[in-house]
């Protein structure tokens, strides 16, 4: 087998043109192999077999530097420099991340899992470069997906400016995460790819690029041909490839979206191991409310960036019609959308994983909170239970949102009160109100909750006790809970549970009556601990009598942690946190 | 005067196209004297005088919807929409913001002052008129310099999208606050312009508008026949708009950078009345060193985007030379170039201010933090006594990067101190390093700093004393000097005064140690409560004996306010501090 001998680019070159041929077939074989015993991003890795096999072959990495945007797509390139063992040996399939990492090979220069930053990230790698005086070819590879965030284009423009060599490679596989939105940029480029690169308004052109386009994005040869071509190029190239998302497995040819990511899955007919979920989750329950708005109201709309299937799969997109916008992956649009949505009139619903609704602060204080427009945003993944690639963590979320002026932040603790906040917040024309949509196993009280939220900063106090209150912050009152029942069962102390509802503002009546009777007032949040909820709890109680301990995550980008091992040591267990509590009353 | 009795578009369309002249004079004519007196965007609304105008004409706001980008150049739209008074009566002039305002005109959508949101805006309100099924035509003015941002490229993308009614004026006065950079974008903008709009590669075309130029953008006649034209227009419409910033103004058509912005100045010289700052200030040393180290390592370099004046006048760019980058209003680049420099050995200084950072918050978590790339970040403005209009607050930057992982943050409270932080900061290799640049007169020790700060969160003990502790954060050191001192003259308490210094991350040791013999802990900052340092501090002591007591503003955009008023409605001076910890003793 070629591919267990291959080190780096150095290796890659003495082969054959048959030989990488050969070694495309294996490179190929090993990634179906892996993803699906393993899973991982499926489409995207497929579709650049040949891409990454020609850059190895036709440039020197380390020394010219290749950037891969969002870095999902970067299992060949990990094949081709040293990592072939982690997609050929089932003992290693864990050795690398799914994203490029410094910390694996100095071929990957940078943890990467957000998109559209490639660019902006090699103009820098360049103009670092060109102040050593040295030479170079910097790479950046980027998908059509990725084209649509505005760093992008930022990038394209500094790339221009500074004028010197920066080759940009357009993986056009004409699809997104999900499909691609239909007008500006992806009019473009499909008028591109339908005249051969030869269209009038070539907007790469336009903006100073030496623009080449390649029909046969999966054809080596051609590859390397137009490669060697541009090498060592000293200006700005933008090389337009058409790829196929996928190539070569013909189930993720055909269902692009579904092979996006995902696994395991039978490596022959494509169908999923795992079978979907059964019964109510958080996100059904979500989507079902969402499209009964939608249905009941023209002027209810979903905003999404990129990432409908949080919320909506492709036939509910279609049921949701023209109340369901994707921008692209473009956060900040789909932020600065929602507030002119609302001003004019609508009741958007903002669709956000934690991790990405960060790539849109100023949009949230800015646009929607400064104007207080009205609108709803749904926080997905937010949890130390959701992604756990550090580029994806998604548990910053209480920090950065919460202390934005106007804006309600509010986190349920079960269907019912997920349901009534929701319901409130789409009706309401008072507040933007986002809610940390819950993860974990689907709670249900079984009665319907009738609080009034527009009376903001109420907390629930769902059990009266003295000495020890427990806050537990939406997804960890369940928790709460439990520290309360052990309380009780082996210490007989009846703590106070509070459910505290609003993580943006206090309750301040109540904090000033537990200071009465209370002695400890824990607080438990699943994010991190600085700058959280709970430290607004503790400056507020700083001066009094009342002894605050705050749990959450300690500060740091955990990568692939176990969530458990990881709450542990942060001593977020039962048994840890009751412990505390009896010292503390001491 | 006509100008007095014009209210709304409404009275606009009544005038004769020659009454149309005479208001665009009498307009200028009250620019002029508001500007001379009171200082403001002078530039950018000379320049749009006649547009303004036209669109008063054209259109029926408030059923038409003009979206200004940025809005600083909203002053003649104020005129015409019944706050004329407040450019013709002195007494009146602070009667209006600088930007566009939704509580002082319905004819004012949004509130407004970062750039590159009005398309985005658009897109969202557009949209929200689609489904309503209403009629009316949505307009944004947006400048050349507002061109760069990301944002803008996202909201062409989704207006194309759409496919509706969005009519885009870009206001081209080849200019931003300073130059513009030279290529990509604004070399498309130039070959737009050498062309009469006939340049191949349009990037308007390319994007799906329906383009338009005219090259007279001053000229009354010819902008009431384009906007005329296509009013109306069942899809999205781009007008490229040749225009003179400071047109009629010989000294501001002269010198655009100077006339951006300020005053009062000699309305018939140009002289600013205000001189220019004599001595050294923090700013100026912080030149001085950012100078010295890009003459002795050609690996300096500082990257800014659009805001140079923060750190440079235009001689010292050219001294800068290549190690000065200036990459246009697009914040996420200048961040994410900086990750992109720093990984390929440079030595990259971003400058910032702090409202403008917030526009970068993933770049800086997920390109700069994430991937450790050791360099420096200068944040200017960041104070409760900057810049004071609601869109331009500098006092959330602690909650939403000092909660970044590996974040180096400090706080310097004096000239030795910033000199040996920035020092120190440029030379190492190994954190991301942020620095509050002091806003305040100048403090100098006389004594050189030689603290080693790779040691991280180490706090200096100013004072040693007991049962008070004084926490004073950067700029507002002083001011726990101040409450030390009168605790001592008055109260013969002798308090412990402390410069933290680093605001990521606690000197737990010598919190520690304080628990040991002091009863209150008081903390000062210059930003937000919530979220921030003080909160910190207050959570590690919670379940201490310790009491805290932190001091910050409230979370609210606080829009033209007095300084000392707010800080003294938010408790900060010196004689309630010294009360409260009086009480806090008892």
């Amino acid at each position: 087998m070629l591919l267990e001998k291959i080190t780096s680019s150095e290796d890659v070159k003495k082969l054959s043109h048959e030989e990488l041929q050969t070694l495309a077939d294996e490179a190929r074989k090993a990634l179906l192999e892996k993803t699906s015993h393993h899973g991982g991003h499926n489409g995207p890795n497929f579709g650049v077999v040949e891409l990454t096999i020609a850059l190895h072959y036709v440039f020197n990495s380390p020394k010219d530097k290749i950037i891969f945007d969002v870095s999902h797509q970067s299992y060949v390139h990990k094949m081709l420099t040293g990592r072939a063992q982690a997609f050929l040996d089932l003992a290693h399939y864990d050795d690398v991340s799914g994203y490029t990492n410094p910390h694996e090979s100095e071929h990957d220069l940078f943890s990467i899992g957000h998109t559209s930053t490639s660019l902006a990230l090699a103009s820098g790698v360049a103009k670092a470069r060109d102040l050593k005086a040295e030479n170079s070819n910097i790479i950046a590879v980027i998908g059509d997906g990725s084209m649509s965030g505005g760093l992008a284009y930022e990038g394209l423009n500094q790339i221009a400016t500074e004028g010197t060599n920066t080759i940009v490679i357009l993986n056009d596989n004409e699809q997104s995460i999900a499909t691609n939105p239909t007008g500006g940029l992806y009019t473009a480029l499909r008028k591109l790819r339908e005249s051969k690169g030869s269209a009038n308004d070539n907007l790469f052109r336009a903006l100073g690029f030496d623009y080449h386009y390649l029909e046969d994005g999966n054809d080596l040869e051609s590859l390397i041909k137009l490669l060697e071509e541009v090498k060592d190029a000293d200006h700005p190239v933008f090389l337009h490839l058409h790829t196929q998302k996928g190539h070569g497995v013909p189930f993720m040819e055909q269902n692009r979206e579904a092979f996006h990511a995902g696994g395991p899955y039978n490596p022959e007919t494509g169908a999923y191991l795992t079978g979907s979920q059964v019964g109510e989750t958080y996100d059904s329950i979500t989507t079902d409310l969402v499209l009964d708005k939608i249905a009941k109201d023209p002027t209810v709309v979903v905003v999404n960036a990129g990432t409908p299937m949080f919320i909506f799969n492709q036939e509910q997109r279609k049921q949701a019609g023209k109340q369901f916008v994707d921008v692209g992956i473009a956060e900040e649009e789909a932020a600065t959308m929602t507030a002119g949505l609302a001003k004019n009139g609508a009741k958007p619903i903002w669709v956000v994983a934690s991790t990405f609704m960060q790539r849109a602060y100023d949009q949230l204080s800015h646009d929607i909170a400064l104007n207080n427009q009205a609108s709803t945003i749904l926080v997905y993944m937010a949890s130390t239970n959701a992604m756990n690639d550090e580029s994806h963590l998604g548990f910053f979320d209480i920090p950065f949102l919460s202390h934005i002026p106007n804006m309600v932040y509010l986190a349920p603790t079960n269907k019912e009160e997920h349901q009534a906040m929701l319901d409130w917040a789409i009706n309401q024309n008072q507040h933007p109100v986002a809610i940390r949509v819950p993860v974990g196993p689907l709670v249900e009280t079984g009665v319907k909750d009738t609080t009034d939220y527009s009376q903001l900063n109420k907390n629930k106090v769902i059990q009266k006790g003295s000495k020890v209150a427990l806050f537990g912050l939406g997804n960890f009152f369940h928790l709460a809970e439990q520290v309360a029942k052990v309380l009780k069962a082996e210490h007989n102390i009846t703590a106070t549970v509070v459910n505290p509802r609003f993580i943006t503002g206090l309750d301040t009546k109540l904090l000033d009556s537990l200071t009465t009777d209370h002695k400890v007032l824990v607080t438990l949040e699943d994010g991190i601990l600085e700058g959280g909820y709970g430290q607004t709890i503790a400056s507020y109680l700083g001066n009094s009598d009342l002894k605050v301990k705050n749990y959450g995550i300690d500060k740091a980008f955990h990568d692939r942690y176990d969530a458990t091992e990881l709450l542990a040591a942060n001593g977020i267990t039962v048994e840890n946190i009751v412990a505390q509590i009896l010292n503390d009353l001491k």
